[in-house]
C-alpha cells in the first residue's frame, strides 16, 4: 500500500507555467509524482448526475490552470504520509497568475476575466415561470421586495473523504474502496475517465461516517486511481480535515432576491425570484441545484404568477455541490422570511397567512406541474402551534421589558422525494430467501449513517412476514448489489424502497405459490405471517422455512426463489414540515439564545420513528448551525479563512436547546407502505423560523445569515437609531 | 489472527476417558483450547448433500470417541502455529482403546465390534433391481464371474484444505473464507451446527488449489468456526500434507465382485454386481456413492436382467468421500475388465462386443429409467480406435517376443451430467448489464480451477452478443450470489450453465424489447449480435450499449435490467467416453510402460475446446496414476504408512505418456448449446484400458490395482509357472 498526499495551489487563479517534480520523483520512498502532464485529458463532472451536459464536464483529475486557492496541481504516492507530504514541498512550480474573481456578481459582468472555457461565468441561467407576473403584481395592493444572503457551509462530516484504489495491472481491473454513496456514479466516471470498461470498475463503498451530500460525488477516487495505475501499487488517499473545508464541496453561496406582490387579505398574487449561485471554480451540483431551485420548493405556496431566474456563477472560490437541502435552505430563507414581514405589515398573523396560502392535498405542485397526493402541511403547522403554545407566545413577546428579550417563530418548508421527473431515478433490488426463512435484499442504495439499511430491511421483512433480524441487507458494492442512482434527494425509502417493496413481493409470491401446491389451498386464502404461510383468518398452515426449503431442496420440482425488482417512480411526493423556534435576545451583546426547536414533519409514515426522530433532531441541529454560526469566509485573495473546527464553529451537543419531533403521517400512495422523503426536509425551514422568532422578540430584522451576534447588535443599534432619529 | 492446530488420535478406536487441557491452556501465546466437551453435541454429515438421513450424521465436531488413527480430539488457536503446536503437546489423554477393525468384510460380521451408533457397521444397503436375473443366467451360454479390488485414492490437491473464520461476537456473523467448492453447503452446516441462523453465516470460496471433490465438504470449517467463536477473534487454520493424506477425504476403496452371463454371441443376459465400499470412520458421502454405482453407470451396457447390491461399511480407517468419479473408476474397472475377458474367451474383439451391447440414443438408461437424448458412445468408440489402429495394432500384439511386450487396451465409461433424479439439482443465476454494454453474472457455481468461470462468462456473452472480455463473474460468496448445490457431479455447465443462460436470455428479452421501441421495429425481427441490436438480416440497429443506457437513465420510464433464473433438470444427460492405453511391459521386472493414452469424450459440444482438453488430459493423469501407482495404505494398527509424496506415488509431468484428446459433439438437447459434463467422465476408463492393454501385451490379467510393478512381476511369475504345470 502507498500514501497519497496532493499538492494545492497557493493561487487562487493562474496558469501553471512550468512544473518541475524530478526532486520529488527522487526522494527514497516515492513512488510517483502525477502533474497534469500525466493526467488524462479526459473533462467529467463528478456529481451524481448520470448525464451531464458537455458543458458542465469542465475537470481535470489534474489540470494545467489552477482555479481557487486550494485546487489539485499535482500527487504524490510513497510509502508513507510524512514521505508524500516531504516530496511535495520539493515540486517546483512557476505560476503565472491570473485576474481572479471572488463575488459572483462580479463575475458576472461580460468584462469579468473568463475562469472556463464557457463563454462567461454564467455557467447556467435556469428560467421557470407560470402565469403572468405583471398581471399578478398590478393585482397586488403591497408589492415586497428584500434581498437574502445565505452562507458557504461546510458538510462537517466527522469522517474525512477517503479511498483506496487498487488497480490490477494483469486483470485491467480496478478497485476503490471509498466513502461515497453513490458508488455507481463514482464506477461510471472512473471508467469514463480512465477508459476501463464498466465491469472491470469495482467501487466498494466502506461504511460512512457522514455524508450530507459531500459524498455524492467523485472528488479523489479518479486521482488516487490514477496514481495506483502509475504505481501499480494500491494506493491510499484521506483528506485532512484542512482539506476538507477547501478541496471538497461547500453548500452553495446564494443572494435570492425576493419580490412579492399581496392583497389585502394576505392572497399572494405575484412573485419574482432571483437566484444567484456562487459555485465556486467548478461545475459541480450547481446548475442542478438552479434547477431544483427552480421547481418543487417555490410550489409551498399558492401563487398564480411566477417568475424564477437562477444564474449559477463560477468564481475563483471552493466548490460548492450537493449538500442536504439542495438549494431549498437558501431560497426558503428568503420566502419564509418575507412571509413574516408580510404578515407584520399586513397584520395577519404568520401561521394565519401560511395556513391561507399553503398548498394542499389534490392541488398541483405548479413548479414541478405534478399533482400532491398527501399533504401534512396543515397538520404540521396546527400540531407545532399548539405544542409552542403559539397564540400565547407570540402575543407575550410584545409585553417584554428588559435586556433579554424573547420570541416565537416559525417557518414552513417542502422537499421532495427523489429527483423525478429532473434527473434518471430508476432503483433495482434483489431478495433471496434462505431455507431457515430467513432473507437477503441486495440493493444499491447505500447506508450513510441515516439507517437506510435497517428501513429497506423492515420493508422485506414487513412484506415476507419474518423478523427484521431475519433480513440482512448487502449494498453499496457495484459488483454485488443491482444498480442504484446513489443515496441524494431524499430518495431511498421512496424509490429503492419501493423497488426493495416489490422484490420481496415477487418473493412472497413464489412463497405463496409454492405453499400453495404444498397446502392444497389456493393462493388468494393464504397470507404470510410469523414467519408462516397461513389460510387467511387460520392459525392452518406451513412454516415459510419449510416452503423455501422445500422448494430449494426439492430432487424434481426445485426452484431458487429469487425477487427482483426495477422500480421507476412516477411522482416525487413532496413532504411537509413547519419549525418553530422559540429565541432570547440579549438586546446588550447581540447574542442569541435558542430556547426550544419543535418540528413537526410530514413523512407519509413513519416506517421506524425512532430513525425519523434521529433525522429531524440532527436537521435541527445542522439548520441551526446554519443559522446563527457557520461560514466558510472567504479572504481578499480567495483564502480560506477559517478551515478548521476552532474558527468554522459547528454546535456541540451543549449548544443545543430542547428540541421535539412531531411526525406527522397522512400516507403517501405512491410511497412503500405510505412512506416518503425526509432527510432534508426538516433543515430547510429552521434558519427562516429563527430569524422570524428573533423579529417576534425585538423586532429586528436581519435578512443575512449566519446571524452572528455582531450582526445582531448592529441590527439592533441600527434600530435604537433609527428610533433615535 | 490466530492460527489453528489440531491434536489428532494416535489410536484407531478408543473412548477418551479423561482429557486435560489446563498445561496447553496455560501456556502463553495460546488462546483457547477445545476438546469435545466444548463442542456442540450436534450430529451432522458435512458432505455436498443437502438432504441426508438422520442416520448418515455421524459426525461432532469433536466427540469422546476416536474413531481413526488420524481422528480429531482437541483444537488449539494460539498466536502462531508454533505455540498451537507445542500446545497440541501439552494435552494430556487417556485413552481407553476399543477393537479396531480395518477390513470392511471383517467389520461387515454381526459379532465385529460397532464403529458409530448404527446396529451394525453396515452404514447401508443399496439395491438395484431389473428383469430377472435367474431367468438371464440361465439363458447364458458363459458365465463369468471375477473379483475386483480398487485402492484408497488420495485427491492430492496442490493447496491443501484451509479456512479462516471469524465470528463477530457483537453482530452474531460468522464468516468463514475457505476452500470449500460447495459454499452454500457449507453455510447450511455451520449455521445448524453452531445454531446461527442462515442468513447470519456467510461462506466465501477463496481461489481453489485443486479439489476433485475433496473440498465440497465441511471437513475445518465448524471446528474453526468454534474456535473463532470461543476465542473472539479469526482464526486461521491450514492443513499440514501430512493432515491431507489422513484427515481430509479419500476415494472409496472398494470390491466389486461380478457375476455376467453372455450368450455365444456376446449378447449379455444378465449381471450381477456386489459392492463393498469401505467408508472409513464415518459416513461422508459413502451412502450416495453406493446409490450413484447402483444406477447410472451399470447403464451402460443394453442388459435386460440386472441385479446390483452396495455395502457402504464402516471401519475404523480414514475416511472416504466425493472423488471425481464418485464410486464409477471403482465398478468400470471390474466391469470393463469383465468384458474384455469376455471377449478373449468368446474369441470376439473387444471393439466389437463393447458396440454390440453399448447403449445408444434413444434407449432407455436401466439405471436411471432416463430415456438417453444424445450419445457419442460409439463414435468415440470409432474415433479412438482409429486414432490408435486398433485392429493392425492388437494383432502385432499376438506376435511379440522377447522380453518387453506391448499391448494396446481399451474401454468404456458413461457419466452423467448432475446428479438428477437422486439429489437435489437446481440452480440460479443473476445476469446484470452495465450502460457500456458490458455484463456481470452472478452464479453460485465455483470456479475451482477447472475454468467454469470462463465457461458461464462464454454462455452470456454468446446469448448477448458482446465479447466474453465484457463479461465479469462473481461467484462463491453465499453473501453475493444466488444459491446453487455446489460444484460436483460434472454438473455446472449443465445445469449452473442453464440457468445462466436462462438469465442472460432474459436480459436479452429485455434489451430487444427496449430496443424494439427504441428503433419501432417489432421485437421478432431483431437480434443481438456484435455490440448491437440489429433488424435481422442488416446492419441497422443500435448500440446494446446505448439501450442500456437509455434504459437506465430515461428520466420517466427507466427500467434497470436484471435477468435472473432457477434452473431445475430434468435430465441428468449421460456423457460417453472411450479410453485407448497403449503399454509396454517389461516381463523381466514387471514394470508397465504406457506408451500412449488416447481418450475420446462426447460431450455434448464443447463450449472451450481449450478446456476440454485441459480436463481431458488431467484425467488421463489422475487415472493413470489410479491404475499404476496410487494407493494410501494402511497398516497393521490403522497407521497410514505413506502420507507423503515420497511414499505416495502420483505421476509427475515426466511421468506422462503422449496423450490424445478426442472431443466428440452429438449436441445435447437439454444442455446449453448442446454441452453436457466432462470432468469425470474420462476419468473412468482408464485403468480398464490399461489393465487390458497389459493382458493383450502379455496374456496376464490382474484385477487389483495399482497394478504395481510387484503385482505385475508376480502375475507373469504366476503366468510361468501355470504353463509350467
Amino acid at each position: 500500500m502507498l500514501y497519497a498526499k496532493i499538492l494545492r495551489s497557493p493561487v487562487a487563479h493562474a496558469r501553471i507555467k512550468k512544473i518541475d517534480v524530478e526532486k520529488a520523483n527522487d526522494l527514497p520512498g516515492v513512488s510517483c509524482v502525477i502533474t497534469y502532464k500525466d493526467a488524462p485529458r479526459v473533462l467529467f463532472n463528478g456529481s451524481g448526475t448520470p448525464i451531464v451536459k458537455d458543458l458542465f464536464k469542465d475537470e481535470y483529475i489534474l489540470d494545467d490552470k489552477v482555479r481557487f486557492m486550494g485546487d489539485k496541481v499535482a500527487a504524490v504516492a510513497a510509502v508513507d504520509n510524512d514521505t508524500a507530504e516531504e516530496a511535495l514541498k520539493l515540486i517546483e512550480i512557476e505560476y503565472e497568475e491570473l485576474p481572479a474573481i471572488f463575488d459572483p456578481e462580479k463575475a458576472m459582468q461580460p468584462s469579468a476575466s473568463k475562469i472556463h472555457r464557457a463563454e462567461h461565468n454564467i455557467l447556467a441561467h435556469v428560467k421557470n415561470e407560470w402565469g403572468d407576473i405583471d398581471e399578478g403584481f398590478k393585482e397586488a395592493d403591497y408589492v415586497f421586495k428584500g434581498r437574502y444572503e445565505t452562507p458557504r457551509q461546510a458538510h462537517c462530516s466527522l469522517e474525512p473523504h477517503a479511498c483506496v484504489a487498487h488497480y490490477n495491472r494483469v486483470s485491467g481491473e480496478l478497485t476503490a474502496w471509498t466513502t461515497t454513496h453513490a458508488p455507481f456514479v463514482a464506477q461510471r466516471n472512473l471508467s469514463e475517465i480512465l477508459d476501463i470498461p464498466i465491469n472491470k470498475v469495482r467501487v466498494i463503498t466502506t461504511a460512512i461516517g457522514g455524508a450530507f451530500g459531500g459524498k455524492n460525488e467523485v472528488i479523489l477516487e479518479p486521482l488516487c486511481a490514477l496514481l495506483s495505475k502509475r504505481s501499480s501499487a494500491p494506493v491510499k488517499l484521506v483528506l485532512s480535515r484542512n482539506e476538507e473545508f477547501i478541496g471538497t464541496r461547500t453548500r452553495h453561496p446564494c443572494t435570492v432576491t425576493l419580490k412579492t406582490g399581496v392583497k389585502r387579505d394576505g392572497t399572494i398574487t405575484a412573485r419574482k425570484i432571483e437566484i444567484i449561485l456562487n459555485t465556486g471554480a467548478y461545475s459541480s451540483h450547481g446548475p442542478y441545484v438552479a434547477m431544483a431551485m427552480s421547481s418543487r420548493e417555490i410550489g409551498l405556496y399558492k401563487s398564480q404568477n411566477l417568475r424564477f431566474d437562477g444564474y449559477c456563477v463560477y468564481t475563483n472560490t471552493p466548490v460548492s455541490g450537493a449538500f442536504r437541502g439542495y438549494g431549498n435552505p437558501q431560497q426558503t430563507f428568503a420566502v419564509e422570511s418575507q412571509l413574516d414581514e408580510i404578515a407584520e405589515r399586513l397584520g395577519l398573523d404568520p401561521l394565519e397567512l401560511r395556513i391561507k396560502n399553503g398548498i394542499r392535498s389534490g392541488d398541483v405542485n405548479p413548479g414541478t406541474r405534478l399533482k400532491i397526493d398527501s399533504c401534512g402541511l396543515q397538520e404540521c403547522m396546527m400540531q407545532g402551534a399548539e405544542r409552542v403554545a403559539w397564540r400565547r407566545k407570540r402575543m407575550m413577546a410584545r409585553t417584554q421589558s428588559g435586556t433579554k428579550r424573547r420570541g416565537l417563530g416559525m417557518a414552513c418548508g417542502l422537499h421532495c422525494s427523489g429527483a423525478y421527473p429532473y434527473k434518471p431515478e430508476c432503483s433495482s433490488a434483489i431478495v433471496t430467501v434462505n431455507p431457515d426463512g430467513t432473507a437477503r435484499l441486495f440493493v444499491g442504495a447505500v447506508d450513510l449513517g441515516q439507517g437506510s439499511s435497517t428501513i429497506l430491511a423492515q420493508i422485506v421483512a414487513e412484506e415476507l412476514g419474518i423478523g427484521l433480524n431475519q433480513v440482512s441487507v448487502t449494498s453499496g458494492d457495484t459488483a454485488v448489489v443491482p444498480f442504484d442512482q446513489g443515496v441524494y434527494a431524499s430518495r431511498t425509502t421512496y424509490v429503492s424502497g419501493t423497488a426493495t417493496l416489490l422484490a420481496a413481493r415477487e418473493v412472497k409470491m413464489q412463497i405463496l405459490e409454492k405453499a400453495s401446491k404444498l397446502l392444497d389451498i389456493d393462493e388468494k386464502y393464504l397470507q404470510v405471517k410469523n414467519e408462516q404461510v397461513t389460510r387467511k383468518g387460520s392459525e392452518e398452515g406451513i412454516s415459510i422455512s419449510k416452503v423455501i426449503s422445500e422448494s430449494r431442496y426439492s430432487q424434481k420440482d426445485g426452484t431458487i426463489i429469487i425477487g427482483k425488482a426495477s422500480f421507476q417512480p412516477l411522482k416525487n411526493a413532496p413532504y411537509f414540515g413547519a419549525q418553530f423556534a422559540e429565541v432570547e435576545v440579549d438586546t446588550e451583546t447581540g447574542q442569541v439564545t435558542i430556547l426550544k426547536l419543535v418540528s413537526a414533519q410530514d413523512v407519509g409514515k413513519a416506517i421506524n420513528p425512532m430513525l425519523v426522530e434521529g433525522q429531524m433532531e440532527g436537521m435541527m441541529h445542522m439548520s441551526m448551525g446554519y443559522a446563527l454560526t457557520e461560514d466558510l469566509v472567504i479572504g481578499e485573495n480567495g483564502r480560506v479563512l477559517n478551515p478548521n473546527f476552532t474558527d468554522y464553529k459547528i454546535l456541540h451537543a451543549s449548544d443545543m436547546p430542547d428540541m421535539e419531533s412531531i411526525i406527522v403521517e397522512p400516507g403517501e400512495s405512491s410511497g412503500p407502505f405510505g412512506a416518503k422523503g425526509l432527510a432534508e426536509g426538516g433543515l430547510v425551514p429552521t434558519a427562516p423560523a429563527i430569524v422570524n422568532a428573533i423579529f417576534n422578540a425585538v423586532g429586528v430584522r436581519i435578512n443575512e445569515i449566519p446571524l452572528t451576534s455582531e450582526k445582531m447588535l448592529k441590527g439592533l443599534r441600527k434600530q435604537k437609531n433609527e428610533y433615535k432619529e
